[in-house]
């Protein structure tokens, strides 16, 4: 990992060039450059929102996303309220009969309880009421922050357009390569940075990604505790987006957290007398955090739920092979992240790797797992032949209580277990795919070489490229 | 485009080689080599049918091919007759019930009227005779052009079989390359071009495409009026498979077109003196085309709407992605085609470019369509998560009113949705992607290189690359 | 065919150095080096086991896969006799009803016959009595071999953790040539065979293959009569795994075989003189052989079909395409091997050249067969549409008798059809297709050259790499 090291202290190097405290010293611009955005106060808030509203792909997209986004959350909670309170089962379960004089179809609204019956069921039912209100809490919470984002970036939005000249339909066919050009030429005219007179590129790369080059350099330099060793599952990684978002709350916005503003450390922590004291109070503000996380655990956790089932249901129905699917994991995100690299061109360089990983992943089923699976899947299979050609020649057969539940999860059964199968035309090439694989992750540690056909490698390699299923 | 003014100059110089009304002077020939197959008199056609023969795999295939044809017509309009006037829909939808004495089961037979009451229903519907008569009258002219075919195309099989010494099972395994090579060695025996003692390729080509070389020339010198500019849509082509009928109907073999015969223009159009006159006359030709055009117009739609749907839905149920899928325009093929390019050529350049130009087109979904396809899908999928967990639970559900069709909508909704939400791992190079479809297309404006990721580029491109929808 | 020769003498050669015979011999050793491994008696049977296990994977994964194939084998049997005997289908059916006082549901169990009257009909039925003690012989058969298996190979799994130093879990994860790598260590420390001082590569290679070699070479000379020429169909190839396992029975190891012992060919083959007289004892002996086949011919019969019909009819049902897919035949297996070539080389040769045969298959899909594939899919089709149609309307059109039945088999039609429709987009370009195959199976007749798109060529591939279907 030597590149690291000398790639970090490039970083430190060019940090100390315009150290972040510096933002707040006035430089002397000439008169006549003044403008909307002349002298912007919090610069890297500033170019971290044009980026992303470059990657939004523009203020409607971003717009529309969110309200989206505002609307699920009613959704997901009014729905189950509504599937748990006002919906009459036996009727749909045929258990009870409707009586309907004109037809005797039963339809689905014979199924729904009348408004009053409902209203009157969720009233007296202290804990629904408590998780509307906690939602609704959450809900308001969320549309401020909403109409707060629209405001910021409906600013961002003027500056694209009367500053940088692009309209928004334009956006999402322009590179960042173009946007940022732009602003290095708006610099030269509207003077939007005070202590520099010229932008370069390096510079907006450094004010967008000052968190994100932190974090890399924290999980490269393994400072964060992601890495446990439970007695039988061996060495793991254990980094979620909740964790994640707590270390961000820690270490960069949080109340009390190491950072002034948004772009310096507190001056106290650029001492290195009082060390000792700062990890104190540091660790006392991360137990209050845990225990904060402990108490919003359920709500958390059922809403996930919640969120998951209405998210993947269908897909697992559709397409159940996806579970066996993989995807970067958060902790390879981070790892095989380059200083000063922007979202778009991490994703880029991951994307690029992801078919040679996934092929590669998939030369290591398990060969017990497969063994296994074969035969789950020939035990199904026979079950399901039967049922199969059963309905074919009669389907009264669908009436029977229960044969057509069995049919689909005999067939989701067996496809899981195909998933666990190789498939016998599969050329067996890890060496080669885990060169491909370097190419566009642009790492390897030593030992790997060589060693592409050793489960260790393979180990390896899958905290960095983890099952979807874990991922969710 | 200027490789087309010289090819197209290249072009005219060979045509005034042998212009297409020397074909009647007879030229000296030897004695001895006089057979069936000498002398051939309408050579251009001929060589169009050894052609398709040989495109078409045999004489069996084309003879089977278009008696399924005939088929197809009878049923598409019987089918549909019968669907309309001899079901009993009511007993299908369990509106009404069935008095069995033997079993309680309703059976398909049960739903059909009987064969008088149905024929009753059809004689008493003015409407249902009027179209069973005009399909009547076109199967009818269907069936003399078939007949006529099966003697032309009987004569050039034993022209395979007796002069080419193929056997039509060993065609379908013969290029045309092969096929021609024997051609032009049958010219040196049999004589069978009057005006030359030796054939080369170039002629066989020349004789084959000479209509499409003229319509070739038009499109791309825009003769004809295929662009528009509709007040929203911006520029957009519209050539359909009906205008391209009527184009050559037009010009090359309608009552009062420009060529005399299937080979040679009518001498008045050569001549420039009288042009005004003659733009005129085929002025007043268009506008009563345009008249017929119109009057048939109704049956055509009706008949088209029928065949989609019987040939459509039941892709459509079961790979809905398949709306997404695109095709080389028809403008595109035309465009797109060199001057003396066969028709299996042309298709093996742009089957060759077909993938990467479905890629770079997939490179464009539209943002904003995307954000509302996740969030469609996403509530679409919450309901149908719910009647699926529901269905697993007790497959009672199923027999409510509108819930299986309400899964399967939903389905098909959600498939549709994802068509338009880009892969994750997509990689994103569009640059690349229209350098190796341009390897195969061979056609290029300026402006797109280096702008490959641009909105305007995109929309020049998919005029020669539209949706299959837009197609059928 | 001349390398073969070449290779084949060359591996005579290599076997007279070390004469089977020759293993009797003893030579002298050190007397220090003795251990259970020293001067092991079977070699050849040890290496191929020693090769065995590490092809399955370690001793757990090769135990499991014997297990199930035993409880397989209950399985079929009884769910066979189950399902004969113990359900009654006229309530699955609906043809008679059940009287619950509970609910008016029928569920599965109602179906099931009550143990006594089940046992009864079983104790009554003299073909099922017969069955059930056929298979009841041959399961014991297999379990006896089961557990003589199982004490052989805990025997290899011991010389591979104390003299290989390899654990079972390392094992899928080593390659073979790290495995025979320590091998040949093993060999200088514990002497593991007698006659050598050293261990080479090519003498485990030698002893693992033996029968396989000879098989090879039986195939390329067309010693066996696997080539047939019958009436219609023309040349054609009938290599079954049941013709395999004859072959393998009258010359390798069934009673009187031609080999002593599983090394050695007995003395009186090695003379050329008395070879009618053996020619005449071999013949009788595969007359007899004969008969045995004949006579287990309907037992094994009715196996193949329930076992087929237990594995396939669920993939049939799920992606019915597969039937159109292709395998190496077993001939092609065969044929293509080269001397000396472990299992599992030569199947990643072969798997290396699957997706190239597999196009190249593709190419030569029947015209004629694409035509009524074609219209026969266009009619089905139509049925479908209507049927779809008016589900989605309404459901209760399900209800109906056999309209569930006809959409499935319509469906499963239509999937056919489309597996001999050529992809529209399709390049066909044999010519390259056969060199990639040829790379990987290194074996083409010089009059495939320049003729790949010749239906003879096709042909003869297609004898090496037949249809699924046909393997199953």
């Amino acid at each position: 990992m030597a590149h690291f090291d000398t790639e970090y202290q490039r970083l430190e190097a060019s940090y100390s060039d315009s150290p972040p405290g510096e933002e707040n010293l006035l430089m002397h611009v000439p008169e006549g450059a003044k403008s909307q955005w002349h002298h912007i106060e919090n610069l890297d808030l500033f170019f971290q929102r044009v980026y992303n509203l470059h990657q939004k792909n523009g203020f409607t997209c971003m717009l529309l996303g969110e309200i989206f986004e505002l609307v699920q959350l009613l959704f997901v909670v009014g729905f189950t309220v509504f599937l748990a309170n006002c919906v009459d089962y036996d009727i749909l379960f045929a258990n009870k009969f409707v009586n309907h004089t004109d037809s005797s179809k039963v339809t689905l609204p014979d199924a729904f309880l009348p408004v009053d019956v409902c209203s009157a069921r969720i009233r007296d039912n202290a804990f629904v009421i408590f998780v509307l209100i906690i939602s609704g809490v959450f809900w308001l919470h969320r549309l401020v922050k909403f109409i707060y984002n629209v405001c910021c970036y409906w600013e961002i939005r003027s500056f694209y357009i009367n500053a940088l000249k692009m309209t928004m339909s334009e956006l999402p066919y322009a590179t960042w390569q173009e946007v940022q050009a732009r602003i290095v030429e708006i610099q030269k005219e509207h003077q939007i940075c005070i202590h520099k007179k010229e932008l370069t590129e390096l510079d907006i790369y450094h004010r967008i990604l000052r968190f994100k080059n932190y974090m890399v350099a924290m999980v490269n330099k393994s400072l964060l505790p992601v890495r446990f060793r439970p007695p039988i599952l061996g060495d793991c990684v254990f980094y979620t987006r909740g964790l994640k978002y707590n270390f961000e709350l820690i270490f960069f916005w949080g109340p009390g957290s190491l950072f002034e503003n948004e772009w310096s450390l507190k001056p106290e922590y650029k001492r290195g007398g009082n060390r000792l004291e700062l990890a104190d109070r540091l660790a006392s503000r991360i137990l209050w955090i845990g225990i904060a996380n402990l108490l919003l655990c359920p709500v958390i956790l059922v809403w996930q739920i919640l969120y998951a089932f209405f998210s993947y249901t269908e897909v697992i129905k559709r397409e159940p092979g996806s579970l066996g699917a993989r995807c970067w994991s958060l902790y390879g995100r981070c790892y095989l992240r380059h200083f000063n690299e922007l979202d778009h061109e991490l994703m880029s360089r991951l994307s690029k790797g992801y078919k040679a990983a996934s092929k590669y992943m998939n030369c290591f089923l398990s060969p017990l797992l497969t063994v296994v699976a074969k035969n789950v899947a020939f035990f199904a299979g026979s079950l399901l032949a039967v049922l199969i050609a059963l309905t074919i020649y009669d389907e009264d057969v669908l009436a029977v209580e229960h044969v057509l539940s069995s049919i689909t999860l005999l067939g989701v059964c067996i496809t899981v277990c195909r998933s666990f199968i190789p498939d016998k035309h599969m050329v067996f090439c890890p060496e080669q795919l885990l060169r491909v694989i370097l190419a566009h992750i642009h790492y390897m540690p030593d030992h790997w070489q060589g060693n592409a056909h050793r489960y260790e490698t393979r180990d390896q390699f899958s905290q960095l490229f983890q099952y979807k299923a874990v991922f969710i």
